[in-house]
């Protein structure tokens, strides 16, 4: 047997490593263009930010290692430039020689990744410091550029996990950051809503954000370049980050007529096999089903790349019949001193796809209040209400937001039902979590929903509110009242509320609110018992805040 | 509709708080015959250590709080010394003033815990620096001991979660100490194994243990007091903390008439209810039905009894009929830089049980070693190799212990198989983990062994290896083996192995090993693809190391 892997590095790699566990006399070439096999792209933005020190630290494996330890032929600096399905082969180029010549395969495995979207900006190429980033010959483009230009300004244009990443380093070094977001916020697996709180966390952190902006031109400016708003700013700066997403390779995929999905990833079934029954595909390049929609989508992550390399390597030697049925797409990103997680589907797509969901907020510290440390963690669920079926969770905060939503992740996995999060036995002490773990609290709330004894309304609800028929009551202390509150508020404090039902009025309907909404479902619940009509505001004062700056 | 609560912490003061909520009209009595209700037992050690520093801290909810706000009628310094179920009435002392009354009752409910176990040790009532640590007054009488005596030195007796935290603290604050444990090992609901690994840390924080030691006598000496040690050894020391277990309060029920259980906990059934249809019982007093074996087990944890307290309130007022099934026993400790986490059942009682299980070890670092901090955890996972039930799991490790726990816990409840656990999507970027979680890897392993592409051999098998039959195989590089090996072990660097297979015997048996079990599996591979007999060290070399010393 004789097998081709195109593509070093994540997929690739593991899939390589995989096979040759499993095969001791499988032929196994990989064949890699760049100069690297086997590097951390994730450790990328660490390096420029000076975070991770050694860039051999990067080299997770090398040429050398794969040779000596697991007996793979690898081709570095050698380009796959076109699968021949009918002679089962493919054709090479040596880059450094600029021959070229065939290779013959029994099975072949594309795990090519996906290449940083260029769009066509006006000057976009008459510049020269607009970079983009995906791999170590990027990275040391970018750390030379900031050297020899002594840079001291950099914009990033678009918000993504790599976006983030990047500014989060530049600023680390000591640059300037500017970043342009086309959307109305940062990391679009997440909603605007938990977005927003880490759109205050880069204020703190002095990092201009451009929200609902987009580039209309580089203009060379000496040394610098300008960087043109769509709102008529410009700024400029010595650096230019371009990461407004990815495309999968498909090049060599379309020209062997092998199936594009609709998505533009590269089609497999659940065998990762393409339309060509000994062609496979795994990673960045291919489109895979939703685990919460089932619709096709792509998911550039390490984790399905990695999960799908291994679970490849069985199909491919068919020994096994390995399926890889959905991707959930969990994904983290550091920002600044915050994390950011999610998994699953958002409420925004959800709404897209017309799907039902309701979504509950908790704002809980990550380790018991009374331990030193502890921070809050604001997460998000989103879920049917009818079914329990969880749809998604995204997370932020200091600490802790990694674990929640991993614990979600993995009870999605398990089909545990919204209201069932309460029964999760999460493990408590006082510097690691409270006797009840944030997520339990997603059960209990889900759990009073569903059997009446809770009533929310949205954020977003309140603007819609009639002055007439609607009253928000916050229901904090005095003090907290007073350093901020939301307009049209009455207050009453909570304590205060059973001795104040009699200046209240039966035809009103009472938006309840407090600082998170545990004290605001007391409240709600004291007036429904009490005849009042009544809605608790979802997540609260601190969740409601930073949705209005 | 009239409700009692007996004990004012845990599981009381979540059931009253509960209650209100549901029902405003209800008449709720709490009574507790502490000082304080609503405290934070779990932060007790950590204000010895000075660690939390305001006292106050650890009052989560206050009497006047709970009257405020929940409209509770809490009655500290108030014993329940009857309960005539006949008459359904309390008798209530009044600890200050002695005085004795009744209190009826249309529903009872008992979380009055449970409390430190002390033995009648020869001289223990001779001596009066012995404290036992359960609420807050013994908090106080500690750190009032701890002052007056300008205590130096510390003996520790029971090394439980409580015991290893008061030592940590203790230690904190300056003084020597010593930990006096009966077993062969700390942290019971591990498995020596696991534990080994914090013996070593525990040296290097220069804490004295002392294992499978038993005290035999306490005697006075001056304002010291001498320990006496089985093995025949004293300790000189200023104050001594009993930490041996606790037991349930029964004194009430037992009176009554209730039922008991095997286990010496108050027999409930899956609503809480005593075997008198009034009074219900949660918390520590309580026994459960053990998740995984269906035993009758106690469990004197918070989670539990806060789950208990909070779903017990809705059947007392009839209004439901929640279940609590199960309990899992997720547990951690804080060991000094260390932490210890675990959940399920462990090695040594499924052996006892005469269950069939095999384990698991992973080693991996918390997040990609890459990036700055990573440091190792170690995994243990228990499950049905036939069926791939996971039975439970264990860690230790610096950091990210607690979220792998978590999730396996999850996993469990969720029903997922062992091999299963490769397919969880968790979060990964390089400040958080790897691209694989190290729980990844179980689901990998145990496919591997269900696929016959792995056969394990366990560290406490090799003292039973027959030399003519078996060669250890060390085949981590020449400078690891340098460092220290498994005696009696021939060494091949595994990047050398393929080369040196004529010099093996396929008669032999091979017991590989490398660090941690990674390339063991890889030289496992090549072994057995090569026609020769193999076995790889579960856990490797480093999980063998520290269950020798
Ligand atoms: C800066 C950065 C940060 C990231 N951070 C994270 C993170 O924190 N978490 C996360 O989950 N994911 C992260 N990712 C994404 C993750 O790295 C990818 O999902 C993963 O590497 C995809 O694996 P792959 O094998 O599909 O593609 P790649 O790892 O990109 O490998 C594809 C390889 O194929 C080679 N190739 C392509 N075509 C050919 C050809 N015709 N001939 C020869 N070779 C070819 C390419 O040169 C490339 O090296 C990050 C990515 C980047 C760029
Ligand atoms: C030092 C320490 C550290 C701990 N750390 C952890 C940890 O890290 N994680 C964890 O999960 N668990 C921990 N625990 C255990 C946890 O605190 C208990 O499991 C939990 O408090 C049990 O709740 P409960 O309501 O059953 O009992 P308790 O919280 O003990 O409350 C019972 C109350 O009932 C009162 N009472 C009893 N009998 C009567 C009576 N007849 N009349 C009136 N009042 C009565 C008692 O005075 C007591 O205050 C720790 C416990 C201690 C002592
Ligand atoms: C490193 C790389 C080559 C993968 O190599 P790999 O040998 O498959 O590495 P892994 O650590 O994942 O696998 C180790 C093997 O040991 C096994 N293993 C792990 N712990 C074990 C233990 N304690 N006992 C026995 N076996 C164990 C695993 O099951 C796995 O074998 P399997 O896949 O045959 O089941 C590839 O992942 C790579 O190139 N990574 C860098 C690029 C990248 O991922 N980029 C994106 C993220 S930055
Ligand atoms: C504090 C204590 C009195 C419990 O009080 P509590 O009011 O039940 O507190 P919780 O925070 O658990 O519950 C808050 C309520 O708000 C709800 N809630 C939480 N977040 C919410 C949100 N964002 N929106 C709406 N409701 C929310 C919860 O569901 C819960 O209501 P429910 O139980 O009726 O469903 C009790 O746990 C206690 O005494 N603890 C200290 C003692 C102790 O536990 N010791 C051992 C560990 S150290």
């Amino acid at each position: 047997m004789k097998v081709i892997i195109i593509g070093g590095v994540a997929g690739g790699a593991s899939a390589a490593a995989r096979l040759r566990r499993i095969s001791e006399e499988t032929e196994i070439i990989m064949i890699e263009r760049g100069d690297y096999i086997s590097f951390a792209n994730c450790g990328l933005p660490y390096h420029i930010g000076g975070v991770i020190k050694e860039r051999d630290n990067l080299l997770v494996q090398t040429v050398k290692g794969m040779k000596e330890r697991f007996n793979i032929d690898v081709r570095v600096k050698t380009e796959a430039i076109k699968i021949d399905t009918e002679k089962k082969v493919v054709i090479l180029k040596n880059l450094e020689t600029s021959e070229e010549y065939e290779e013959s395969y029994d099975k072949l495995l594309l795990s090519p990744g996906a290449s940083p979207i260029k769009p066509p900006i006006k000057g976009i190429n008459d510049v020269d410091n607009v970079y983009t980033l995906r791999n170590m010959n990027d990275m040391d483009d970018i750390i030379e550029g900031l050297k020899t230009r002594e840079a001291k300004r950099a914009v990033v244009i678009g918000a993504g996990f790599i976006g983030v990443e990047v500014a989060e380093n530049l600023k680390h070094k000591g640059l300037k950051v500017s970043i342009i977001e086309k959307a109305n916020q940062i990391l679009t697996p997440m909603d605007f809503d938990i977005a927003a709180q880490l759109h205050l966390h880069l204020k703190e952190q002095e990092v201009e954000l451009y929200l609902n902006n987009g580039v209309t031109e580089f203009r060379k400016n000496g040394d610098k370049t300008t960087v043109v708003l769509e709102n008529g700013d410009f700024i400029d700066t010595d650096i230019v980050i371009l990461s407004i997403g990815v495309r999968p390779e498909v090049k060599l995929v379309k020209e062997a007529n092998l199936e594009i999905g609709e998505t533009g990833g590269i089609k497999v079934n659940e065998y990762m096999q393409t339309s060509n029954k000994d062609i496979y595909a795994v990673g960045d390049a291919i489109e895979v089903n939703c685990f919460v929609s089932n619709k096709k989508i792509l998911v550039p992550l390490a984790w399905p790349a990695n999960r799908q390399g291994r679970l490849v390597a069985d199909n491919m030697l068919g020994l096994k019949q390995n399926k890889y049925i959905a991707t959930m797409g969990t994904a983290i990103a550091k920002v600044f001193d915050m994390t950011a997680a999610s998994t699953g589907l958002n409420e925004k797509t959800l709404k897209r796809y017309g799907i039902k969901y309701r979504t509950l907020i908790v704002n809980k510290n990550d380790h018991a209040g009374y331990y030193p440390g502890s921070t809050p963690i604001v997460l998000k669920l989103v879920y049917n209400e009818e079914t329990g079926t969880i749809y998604g969770a995204q997370g932020i905060g200091y600490n802790g937001v990694d674990k929640r939503i991993d614990v979600i992740a993995t009870a999605m996995k398990g089909g545990i039902k919204a209201w069932d999060l309460q029964d999760l036995e999460l493990a408590y002490a006082p510097p690691f979590n409270s006797a009840k773990d944030p997520i339990n609290f997603f059960g209990y709330i889900a759990e009073n929903i569903k059997n009446g004894e809770l009533k929310h309304i949205e954020w977003h609800e309140l603007k819609d509110l009639d002055p007439d028929k609607s009253v928000l009551l916050d229901i904090r202390t005095k003090e907290e009242n007073m350093l901020g509150t939301i307009p049209g508020s009455i207050h009453i404090d909570l304590n205060e509320l059973r001795k104040n039902l009699d200046k209240l009025n039966k035809e009103k309907e009472y938006i309840v609110y407090c600082a998170i909404g545990v004290r605001g479902f007391l409240a709600y619940r004291i007036l429904v018992q009490n005849g009042f009509k009544a809605r608790n505001l979802n997540g609260g004062y601190k969740f409601w805040y930073p949705t209005t700056v």
